[in-house]
């Protein structure tokens, strides 16, 4: 198995899906060992740095990528599974942003009130424990919280012709936020251009579901990924496969409009997976699914259905992909 | 403890929360062992029943009550715990209604598309089994899914002299179909009008989260609860705590509203809890949210926010109701 | 033709559609001479007056009536034809009022964001000129404003054993807050219960679209009204006709359902008018609709569709209604 | 005044905001004597041609342009001028497109149910009486209406290295599809990269306010504009100015956030021309403001506030930019 490595420099960061030109070019089969800068860019160091103060917005969200996947072509299916997450700073941030997340006014819900109080937290990491340290700024509570790591960010050129910025998730996967995408993942994302141009970042520490005030306990990440690729079958919306279960993960406004993307998605990757008619995937799913929320913070807020496959005949999505990608995983 | 026992016939049903008079007064710590009839009114016995044809749509979701809680003024929090759910038949129902559901057209969501289908499935019940029977009826799957039940509706008289519908789910509770809403929830509701005049009904086998088709499997149920009664205190939206959880349930439209109704909801109740300033309440919630969906079909959509005891300090949301009804509830 | 006067004490006010009993029966083809008060119920009279010191939020938005309509059943539509509406004092107010307007926080669109500060407005009357003068309280801008009087709220009891707050609109109409029910205008509404049970108040002196900050130019008004009944054919959304055009009003959030409502609501009517099949009605109102919003501050929001006359060849709806009406009312 | 007339060939269109090489670079107070395609690309000739088998839908929405403009840099303002808006054929279309409009399920609102028929509408051009013709196609109506021609789709290249597609209207103008962008409007818009980059398209003989069915009666367009340079005062959302009022386009979903973007941006231009604190700006708007929909069928809506200047105090926006320019228009 061919394994990357790669520590972009900050002048390699992408902060787009699509237009930016693929810092590497692999064989579907590759193993990528990565590392991804934190979604402040890493300029939230302590609690005193206030985002309006030490952040640049037109450099957040950095990505590392994209990478040209040979062979790869519109209407193809990469499958991107993730081996392994690891916190690679002993610490993360977390921040209120002025008319930034979800119980705020914000530039689309935009409203006359007064922008809540910036607040920086700072997260401890206890490696040994496995788990970050939550410290309340304005009150006396201490609480330490299990490492849960997952990719808030991950993605293929959009369709369309567009280039969009790393900040939001749509069909091309991107910010979904969701902490359903963590290690034993197998993302699976629709081709829009020749090489599929994907790319990840945005570490989360943990994340709760909703990312309610905007920012997750963000912190840079060695990130570890075996990529493969899946002639045609481009699904319309990310679909995610872990051991236990399979997810779609929709992504628009308002948020019930994001879900019914995400259970139309479900409807039919049960009618492929087990022949079902689409009443009858309606049906079932009414009494299956699990429906996490993702984001309801960014331009486009996302929400997942998930079923579980203890619940389901067994069956093998994409022919077996996530179990072979995950048995190769073990082998890096 | 006063145990009252109520199986109401045809003409005793509630359809609405508030307007209806009271079938039992009952004290503060009496147990109620009741019969819930189906959201169907039974009317929906084989595959071969349509909605259209058999429903009255004026006489759906039966409640069994209201009861009027003695001593329950407008400003205090109404403890209902649920101790024990149990299927009435061996048999439950689902099924699609025309214009009625979360992926198609309806009344507010209105399009100039045809219905889907009309179609109804009956689920067998396998008690020794614990499962209910999912029987494709336009393709070919069967699936036992296990029994896992709930009730769609608890609520209490609505403030601002209104009269509801029980199809509808607001600040004071109602048909807000979460499978949060199981045997060892104590659901607290504000009360609004003197003996609180709450009722309970539409138990469900089993539910997805969202309920996507707008019906989930569902049955007559045997529901035990007990009731006790909390001067003062009362939540906007209503509370729910499980031995291992604390959720906020909000209902509203578009779901985004909803969801931060109960956002807002438990940034306050974590605020009661352990003295946390609301910015500092709202960053641990970012990092600790879980945010299941409950109902995007109903005139208000439904949204939690759950948060794991196990994440949190110790703490005795008022003052251990929870724990003395749990308690009380085995004694029965 | 019977002329019934009516000027309501306050205890004899209707603050919800459905559950308060007829204050008069009368017949179709009956006038009504009404007065109506403000929605502050009158308790906002200096800029020193603010919302939450002496308003009783339990007493807003008083009805005038209801009116038991002889021979009126469900399925019936009610017209009634607003004949004259003239200011009944030479002031008015407007306020904003925490947490409740489009531009805040609310209690739905729930935030963590500090309420607008509570500011009053007073409004004079200049009747000789027909204006209201705007004064600016925390800047120096005067302005002479054009009288346009309009009723907020005009409503029957709604229907499925509902009695819902004078607050909201929805089917039933009720707090619709559109510009477009002024002088001239019949209002058609669906019947839901024996005698329709209809009442009318909140008269604003003038509205911009969107009662953005959630008040009008609220004043007691002076209402002449023309009452009559048309068997069946109740729409399910408010229809409006004035000389120049026809409306239907949608109320629902999301905005976009709200005007979905209204959009499917005029492609009906159309479509009874015309002989046009629905997606004619589809095309042609794509091309001619004004979409004015009503309110986007209120429980449910309300938006228009509206038509003009002089658009379409010339057609009678319901009969010619409208301009009977219109006729008989220049003779009261 | 320079004068540029530019005709694109088919392999000159823009089909993006940004990521086109410009077409021309023009000097502040140039004039374009421009042609523009219709947003079918022409291919939509008779009633027979379906969308699903005429379009190509990578290729729909094509734009003139881009301009670069001498001088623009980032937070200045690009003021356009709209001279001259004349049908460049004689026929026009106009189509429902499968899952796309108002009034269906789409790819976002994403339902089970089948999509609406496809149908195309021609409509000719009756120049001499200034109208052009409705024909039902599923009915018989034949209606005459009065030419209103406007552009869709006026737009600067995006903040944030973004490439948009020519479908989707928001901060940077686009695809609003307004009737208020006819001629006589001087559109201004915040400029986000060096040279502001603009194009324009779509042109409509005349639309409807939401654009239910997503497709106008479209048609190519003889376009003049006169464009001005504002250093700085970039405002965040498009405004407009008319000879008889301002307004402010928003942009986003759900419609009630696109509206309360509007809002909030007029209450920043009436604070700018007035002085007027924000509240007193919010309470004036709620007495004043028209609030016509722009497009509900787009990835995002578009909703437009507009205030007449009839009822405010004389003002010079942008120094009198409109007034100029719309002098300098009469002298092409």
């Amino acid at each position: 198995m061919d394994v990357v490595e790669f520590r972009p420099r900050p002048e390699q960061y992408a902060w787009t899906f699509g237009g930016a030109a693929p810092t590497h070019r692999i064989k579907p089969g590759t193993a990528l060992r990565l590392w991804t800068e934190d979604a402040f860019s890493g300029r939230l160091q302590r609690t005193s740095d206030l985002p309006s103060q030490v952040l640049d917005m037109t450099e957040v969200n950095p990505q590392t990528g994209p990478f040209f996947v040979e062979g790869a072509e519109p209407g193809d299916t990469l499958a991107v599974h993730i081996a392994e997450l690891t916190p690679a700073r002993d610490w993360a941030a977390s921040s209120t942003i002025p008319f930034f997340g979800a119980l705020t006014g914000t530039d689309r819900t935009a409203l006359l009130q007064q922008p809540l109080p910036e607040q920086t937290w700072i997260y401890q990491l206890d490696r040994a424990a496995g788990t970050v340290l939550f410290e309340a700024q304005r009150s006396t509570l201490r609480l330490e919280l299990p490492l849960a790591p997952m990719l808030g960010t991950i993605g293929v050129a959009p369709a369309g012709r567009e280039v969009r910025t790393s900040l939001v998730p749509d069909k091309f996967g991107g910010n979904m936020d969701t902490p359903e995408m963590r290690a034993g993942t197998t993302c699976y994302l629709g081709v829009n251009v020749e090489g599929a141009l994907f790319s990840v970042g945005d570490g989360h520490y943990r994340q709760g579901e909703g990312e309610s005030c905007g920012t997750a306990v963000e912190g840079a990440m060695d990130v570890t990924l075996v990529v493969d690729l899946i002639k045609g079958g481009a699904p319309e919306w990310p679909r995610l496969e872990h051991d236990e279960d399979y997810c779609v993960v929709g992504s628009s406004r308002p948020l019930e409009d994001a879900w019914r993307a995400s259970q139309v998605g479900m409807v039919g990757w049960l009618g492929e997976l087990y022949g079902l008619d689409p009443l009858d995937a309606y049906q079932l799913l009414t009494q299956i699914s699990r429906s996490p929320l993702a984001n309801v913070v960014d331009t486009n807020y996302s929400a997942v259905t998930r079923v579980e496959k203890a619940l389901l005949p067994a069956a093998d999505a994409y022919e077996g992909v996530h179990r072979r990608l995950s048995e190769l995983a073990r082998t890096i």
